[in-house]
């Protein structure tokens, strides 16, 4: 039994992180200041004798004085693109500050940690599908750089501490992840159509839609980084669903799997979109022994039962920012 | 008149841009706490009486509590391989936390800002010359990593402050400068070169030598920053010398000056060492009507009569570091 604190417990990975660690049997310590985390989600464990829970912001510090931790796992940050384009300099300053203050109290504790890094480290690529040693296509001062150069600044301060300090370190990079408990102002193509979908309303593609994405479903990632955990590599190893899927599919999918008949309409691309991502998993493959597992169809099924229990969508922010990816 | 802070004052580039503005009539707020700024620096212009000076880590805050300032320039930061390698993280930090302690400063005072970003952020590239939106080929988690994701996260975090809080911001990308007033031990091939002739030593070339680098005159470098400060243009702009060499041809031109007779002899090729850099300066020259004069000769004279005068070089360091770039 270990004792686990993970910053960004309240959001969407996060929660399903805590979920899967208690029931493992660990302590779990779930630190979020709620910028993009939703309160629901620590309700779900306030309960737990071993869960416990502090409102920080990590940026700014992170005020643990608990028994000595054996994992810190830093998963704290806005990650679609109406929330970090709603608060870049936050967002910038998990990747930095955020990081550090993590690592800092790792190697206080002589804990290990993990960082949740991102497919978005790729860009807009120019090899398909990218491997882990792929070193990307990111517009360094662009619109979406307040979230790709700081989970990029991440993987840096990471290894610094790691070649630096000794630390005993993770990277792992999450490719596009859907499930339960995602905000529905999430802004990415899942919630988007599902949420439309549940609606009754129109379908919004960006561009022609012959952009691809890969899913994964939230519960095959948690099983990657708890295989992670388990064995001793430093490299950043891609965690993410190889199956791809044209945004349009996905589109038609969602429409006949929620709202036959509904009307599918085309908007303009947004600036900086990746117009294809897709993971090279065989590091994982061999390193972890794992693969994702749950096929597209079923994980749909179990986001939209959950999305519908959930009870009507808020729809667009008063902003109207509903993004593409 | 105008009040300039400038962070990294006691640095080799940053020096030569206090003494420019000093000498065009300005105020003149250096500040640098000697990670790798040189004391002598400061010195020079301690008896100005336009100059002050603040010792401190602009990674830990700006302790400035003087008359409103105009601009900020960031300039901190190690530079040179040996130095950021010996300090990844302070190096990572002053890219993070101090260029957003830069520009929060420079948001309280109503100052403009402008920060030293480098040819780096385009990393070993594909695309030659590089021009301003080639978005570079870089190691997200390499040894060279803590300097370049650095800097492009400082370019990320300006363009943030500029975009969301509508903050005047420049940001040059500075290519291979030299000049009297580099460290002896800047483990850079003029450094490297020019000291071991003035010793007599051999010259030692890392890998064939074909790998090309442009040098550009320190002065021709403030001359450009001096004309962005007139402008007003927000995305970064090339600062460098578009002229090609040859590591080996430099090394020939370097002995044939200093040390004629001596060897040249090759050492193993460092790691993510850059095969070939040249800026491409359309922007400058269209912008600023700005292109570099001073031809590598004379630049060169300069520098060996400065090196000269400073008296024998310490030779390497402790740690035996020379690096390659």
């Amino acid at each position: 039994m270990t004792r686990v604190l993970v910053t960004g417990s309240a959001g969407f990975v996060g929660s399903h992180l805590v979920e899967r660690l208690l029931g493992d049997g660990h302590h779990v310590v779930g630190v979020d200041n709620y910028l993009s985390g939703q309160r629901g989600n620590t309700e779900l464990f306030l309960g737990h004798p071993r869960f416990t829970f502090i409102e920080a912001d990590v940026s700014l510090g992170l005020p643990y004085a608990g028994e000595r931790l054996d994992w810190v796992l830093h998963f704290a940050s806005p990650a679609s693109p109406p929330h970090y384009q709603q608060f870049p300099v936050e967002t910038l300053m998990v990747g930095a500050q955020g990081t550090q203050n993590a690592l800092d109290l790792a190697l206080g504790h002589g804990a290990r940690f993990m960082v949740a890094s991102t497919s978005e480290v790729y860009g807009d690529p120019q090899v398909h599908p990218q491997p882990e040693d792929y070193w990307g296509h990111v517009n360094p001062n662009g619109v979406r750089s307040c979230y790709d150069e700081a989970k990029r600044y991440a993987e840096a301060v990471t290894m610094a501490y790691h070649r630096h300090h000794g630390l005993d370190t993770r990277i792992i990079r999450i490719f596009n992840t859907y499930g339960p408990r995602m905000r529905a102002d999430d802004g990415r193509v899942v919630t988007n159509f599902v949420h439309q979908a549940l609606r009754g309303e129109a379908l919004t593609v960006y561009g022609d839609g012959s952009q691809t994405r890969s899913f994964q479903y939230v519960d095959d990632l948690v099983e990657g980084i708890v295989r992670l955990m388990g064995v001793t590599y430093h490299g950043p190893v891609n965690l993410g669903n190889p199956d791809e899927f044209t945004v349009l599919e996905f589109a038609r999918l969602v429409r006949d799997r929620v709202g036959p008949g509904l009307e599918i309409v085309h908007l303009e691309a947004a600036q900086d979109d990746p117009q294809q991502r897709r993971p090279d998993i065989t590091l994982a493959r061999e390193l972890l022994g794992w693969a994702p597992r749950v096929p597209l169809r079923e994980g749909l099924e179990a986001t939209v039962a959950a999305f519908r229990e959930a009870g009507p969508p808020r729809g667009p922010r008063a902003d109207g920012v509903w993004a593409a990816t």
